[in-house]
């Protein structure tokens, strides 16, 4: 059934050939353009008549629901239930956490009224019809926290009640500035898990477990290492104690936060007033996290792994593995072709390979070869007459872009294989680049350096303050991306201000 | 995999113990009423703290991801793909289309601001920044043909890039007035698809494929038959030119419209200026289809099968297809129930069938059997020490309350087997209610007469105009639920008006 799915899927992505990769700008040249084009070139996504908001095409949208689907068995298999909470906010309850309310009230959708009329000045347009004000505005939810703890007051009476471990597939709006397709949207997809535990100490587990799915998740899946550690009070979510985070390195030197777990503490059920009965009998409030990733993890999966070319996918994530692309001069030839092609589909699939015969006559195979690349499809196979004879086909690999003559015999097995190697050596390309861009320092005019020409991770001696970390962000633009969950005590001083430290934190310019 | 999965959710869905159903209403006592009840009762959902929007709980959650589930893969089946398009349209493209406009301005939330700020008169309060005044206001999406053709019209140039077949999985928001848990609400999970075509035959024969794609799924998975038909002008879909629908009945006699899909003609495209290059090389604009189906479905679900004990489920969407309760004094007989369950759970899961084992201590069988009722399990083994004695099980049916004491040997076969029963058992018990309330009748006063006492569908002559179905459902509240696709050609004249007629229609009181 999965098979027959792709099959279908993939049909309709090849029926369109989006724009070729040869105009693709180089990396080299300019990363931001590189990357803005190749969203666009590749059929990913695009921008949409609503400012910040954007389009995900059906190819990206692909990619996202191989994200989800795996994300979704993850939690499942921790022990979380889907459900879903409104979409709107009603401003008092939003008002109710006053650091989370504070932290996103700058930027936030609101709606004011429920009705549109005829414009008596203006025929065919519509107004705002004055008599449709709401008596109280609702925020378009940045996220769920207010509307969902508000809710979990008539869940929880008794520790019985507890743990509550709920997630939201949702799309919330954060009225940014300045956007960039998947990167930063003003409207955006997530998920958002919302839990609510009897004791700090299951919370924070619970914090720190998420973040670790996380991690398995975009090590294993997205093939991109992060780093677990924790944010800076600066950097926390807005109404959290702790946030765990997972931070990515992509191609440019520039970190991005991929995900984060919270650990709300109580301020979320002090401000609704979510109380239990605990088992000694005493009433106490209850304990939270939330934790949450979103379609930004298209923008880390395109910026670590993709090149000149266009994108790279690793095979975990990709909607089609491999592609046969059939080459000949006359019906009789792709005729026998055809029947090797559908051979080989049939072989593959059984494997649960995901696979495509593009046999579309209205394009020849250069062109062919060029949008499965752009698109990032992890293995080709060339079919002609030379091969019909010969009994083999030219293999070729996206990621390193080689090219191999195999033997028609036993091939399925080894392009399992391959895929699962292509899968591994993506993460290990990843991994080299990453730790080869984590560069200790122990002055200011290091961080600086290292910053402005090798970029990436600068682990560094920190004093601890909010002052210094502002300070350095205003000198140097870079950020603590985390202070890492395996950084090692040792005795230093800080980079800047030359106060006393005890670990190693991580900066960077970030995304 | 699968099968984890639903031990982890069950476990989840037995951990705290739903208001037990000894309280519900009858169905004979007050059908609304009832209904109201089960849905929180039964944990599916419940009202939030926004007007009119409501928060779908795991276990209603659960039945609704199982709905997804099986629509998406037949959506991707029959060549679609899924994508995703903005919350927002933006008022100049919403008044675009004039009569989908005019349909939808009454209803809908209409964002204005994108900033709060502190109240400077309310300490700690927030209030709308009047500085934050959008340029153009933004709706939020009460169906997305709007910004969708606006997108299209940069994905269409030729008659290559047609068909175009997407579907979104979203959430809209229409601002009734009266809201009701599932049947009616301000905002609303669905399914939204929208395709292009560049035929008038192609995009009709796609409205009736979907059409016949949503039939297919109530009556297999959902086990509720549903008649195939057409809206009438006044009943149409605003922006449509032909509205197809399937129709169900719900036990109080009353319609429910349980799913649409509109043809479109050319309105949108020449509202939003789509068009392309034919075969021939001639410019035409593309015909376009939508059609949708929402939570309204779970609606349908609850009020097609269930009982006064509660949720009734066919076992192809129940979340837990069987729940094993253990009956014992003490711990040695646990035990050895215990084993005995878990061996028929493995040998179910190897079947493919979700169970779980409900080993709670906190809670007396008599109290998971009534949880299990009110939730509709279909299938429900109770265990005791006589039954291992015996090597028996007692096997209880939901959906008949009937019991019957069981071997186990070659128990997991049979289970496998009742299930497919249950499911044929409640589709053939709901037809055979549709059927047994279809009611020809030749003159007015039979009309008001079958609508009043018997209830149901009424099949009569009526003579096309909306003028006579506008003042039959002003005298009787029933409006034209749908002229049957297989509605015979036969001479009659209107029960209304007495103006001659060729073709019955099918009228009823509807949600």
């Amino acid at each position: 059934m999965l098979n027959y799915f792709y099959y279908l899927t993939m049909h309709n992505f090849c029926a369109k050939t989006p724009k070729m990769g040869k105009n693709l700008t180089s990396r080299g040249e300019d990363y931001s353009k590189w990357y803005n084009e190749l969203v666009v070139k590749a059929d990913l996504a695009e921008n949409s008549a609503v400012r910040g908001c954007m389009v995900i095409k059906p190819y990206g949208y692909a990619i996202w629901e191989k994200m989800q689907a795996e994300l979704d068995r993850m939690f499942k298999e921790t022990g979380h239930q889907n459900a879903y909470f409104p979409l709107f906010v009603p401003k008092s309850l939003f008002e109710a956490e006053e650091k989370n309310a504070e932290g996103f009230a700058k930027e936030c959708a609101v709606v004011t009224h429920y009705r549109l009329q005829n414009d008596p000045d203006n025929e065919g347009k519509l107004r705002v019809d004055p008599e449709a004000k709401l008596e109280e505005e609702l925020v378009v939810r940045p996220t769920s926290e207010a509307i969902i703890w508000n809710t979990y007051k008539g869940w929880i009476q008794s520790y019985r009640d507890l743990p509550i471990l709920v997630n939201q597939w949702a799309n919330v709006v954060r009225w940014e500035m300045r956007t960039r397709l998947f990167l930063r949207t003003a409207e955006f997809l997530w998920q958002e898990g919302h839990t609510a535990h009897a004791t700090k100490a299951e919370a924070l587990q619970e914090a720190e477990q998420m973040n670790d799915v996380y991690a398995t998740f975009a090590e294993q899946f997205m093939a991109i290492p992060v780093v677990k550690g924790l944010k800076t009070e600066s950097e926390r979510f807005a109404g959290a104690e702790e946030t765990y985070c997972i931070e990515a390195l992509m191609q440019d030197g520039k970190a991005l936060q991929a995900g984060t777990s919270h650990f709300l503490g109580q301020n979320f059920a002090k401000a609704f007033d979510v109380k239990f009965t605990n088992k000694e009998g005493k009433m106490d409030h209850v304990w939270a996290t939330s934790w949450g990733v979103s379609t930004r993890l298209m923008g880390a999966l395109i910026m670590t792994h993709s090149d000149d070319k266009g994108l790279v996918l690793p095979p975990n994530l990709a909607p089609i593995q491999v592609v046969i692309v059939p080459i000949y001069k006359n019906d009789e030839q792709l005729d026998a072709i055809t029947e090797v092609a559908n051979s080989l589909l049939n072989d593959l699939r059984a494997l649960g390979v995901s696979c495509k015969f593009d046999s579309r006559t209205t394009h020849r195979p250069g062109a062919k070869f060029a949008q499965h690349e752009l698109q990032g499809v992890p293995l080709r196979i060339a079919i002609g007459p030379k091969d019909l004879e010969n009994k083999s086909v030219e293999l070729a690999r996206r990621d390193t872009l080689t090219k191999e003559i195999m033997p028609l015999e036993g091939l399925t097995p080894k392009i399992k294989v391959l895929l699962e190697e292509i899968q591994v050596s993506l993460f290990t390309k990843a991994l080299n680049f990453r730790d080869t861009h984590i560069t200790e320092v122990n002055s200011f005019e290091e961080f600086k350096d290292v910053l402005n020409t090798k970029t990436g991770f600068v682990s560094a001696h920190w004093d601890g303050s909010t002052e210094t970390e502002l300070k350095i962000k205003e000198l140097t633009k870079a950020t603590i991306r985390c202070i890492p969950l395996d950084a090692k005590e040792e005795v230093g001083v800080c980079v800047y201000s030359g106060q006393p430290s005890t670990k190693r934190v991580l900066f960077a310019k970030a995304y």
